[in-house]
């Protein structure tokens, strides 16, 4: 997928290589299995070490190779599908939300968070953190942005700190009506912390969604999530418009 | 965004060249300027150029820099906000459709497509090609693939190949009543005839945007779009179902 080729197309040596070890990965290799090391694979296809490297470079990009350091490049499991959609149009934390509250913070959002909550150039606001996890792994980090003109009611008092401090944040908000949300989905790379808790090397590529929760004729939050570029495909259905006579994902990986 | 760090997780080195060179970015150079070489900038960062590199290349990968071979290494502009939601809900060449068709063809789909669209493993399709510019500047290449079943009145003699041949075929597809889509979105690496159309080296990381048409109860027609990672923001709006006392769009970059 998006890696079609027209015949009239020079293709890079790296590239053909690539077509050709992905067969060897449908044909002979199981998903987990560690790879021979790079010296015996170039000899096997016949290519430099340069060359090999490139085109698993791009598998792992693909999604078909994971690199752990410690470990070797293994196959990687199909990527799983991880709904971020809209569709469920409601506030962080409510039910059915398939992330856990982990800890809150105080302090000056980045730039462009703040642009979109219009607070001053120093206002602190809440930072609730979250994670997600599917099928017993980390797949997705979260910071939720919060101004304190979102949560007024909110007390210093009851849970100062941590996950609890973060459960009280996420039921202050659900007192707003949620009146829309827009998303944004961009290429990014992992901070450190972001790269410990998704069990990755800093820097490794991540798909950075961007949530704007419209409450009172503004953005009453902020969620800044990054999830893992190599194991999840984001889903953006929207099944409640969708009048489907028989189950599309049946078929579907 | 999705590059936090937290105090007690210990940063590695090129982390802390990246952030200062971010500040490098904002407050001496403007967009477009081309950076001094690596040689130089080691030297005014006290690094060593593996370090600088790495940090270079953190910033490709979150669009802060573009690496053109015989330019050299320039500051990028923002990332554009492409809207790729199904707000629109409507087959592919309706009208304010933002793509153009190039080009059509007929061959077997990709595995994963043929599943979606169970077709036979054997069964050719019709593939258009179409793309996508936004100021000027190519941000996406689409192949469509429309299975025999879902356009049955086409006419082999009226428009043989090439874009009006496409046009026939999207033309066809709005004959039947759309009832609903899914998309997702994941990590790829960009082909060889994907890159040329994207102006972009070919491996380079983009975004793979899967749509999935649905329509008498089956999948109809699929598109795999591809969108250049470095200077696109996928946006998914649902503005259907959004009341925004104001421009929401105003402050944000």
């Amino acid at each position: 997928m998006g890696t079609t080729q027209l015949e009239s197309v020079p293709e890079p040596k790296y590239w053909h290589l690539k077509t050709v070890l992905t067969e060897a990965l449908d044909s002979e290799f199981s998903v987990g299995e560690i790879l021979p090391n790079e010296r015996d694979l170039a000899a096997r296809f016949g290519v430099a070490r340069a060359t090999l490297r490139q085109a698993l470079e791009q598998l792992e990009l693909e999604g078909r190779l994971q690199r752990r350091r410690g470990v070797g490049t293994t196959v990687a499991p199909p990527r799983v599908g991880v709904a971020v959609g809209s569709e469920q149009h409601a506030w962080p934390g409510a039910a059915d939300d398939a992330w856990q509250p982990v800890d809150c913070t105080t302090a000056v959002p980045p730039a462009g968070v703040a642009d979109h909550l219009e607070t001053d150039p120093d206002e602190q606001v809440h930072i609730v953190r979250r994670s997600r996890v599917t099928h017993g792994q980390p797949v997705a980090a979260e910071l939720l942005y919060v101004p304190g003109s979102s949560v007024p009611a909110l007390s210093a008092i009851d849970a100062p700190s941590g996950a609890a401090r973060a459960r009280a944040v996420l039921r202050e908000l659900q007192h707003m009506e949620l009146e829309g949300q827009a998303q944004s989905v961009e290429l990014g790379s992992a901070g450190a912390a972001d790269a410990k808790e998704l069990d990755r090397l800093p820097g490794a590529p991540v798909l950075v969604v961007t949530t704007r929760f419209y409450a009172e004729g503004r953005t009453a939050a902020v969620s800044v999530a990054t999830y893992r570029a190599d194991t999840c495909r984001l889903t953006f259905g929207d099944s409640g418009r969708v009048e489907i006579h028989h189950d599309p994902e049946r078929r579907a990986s």
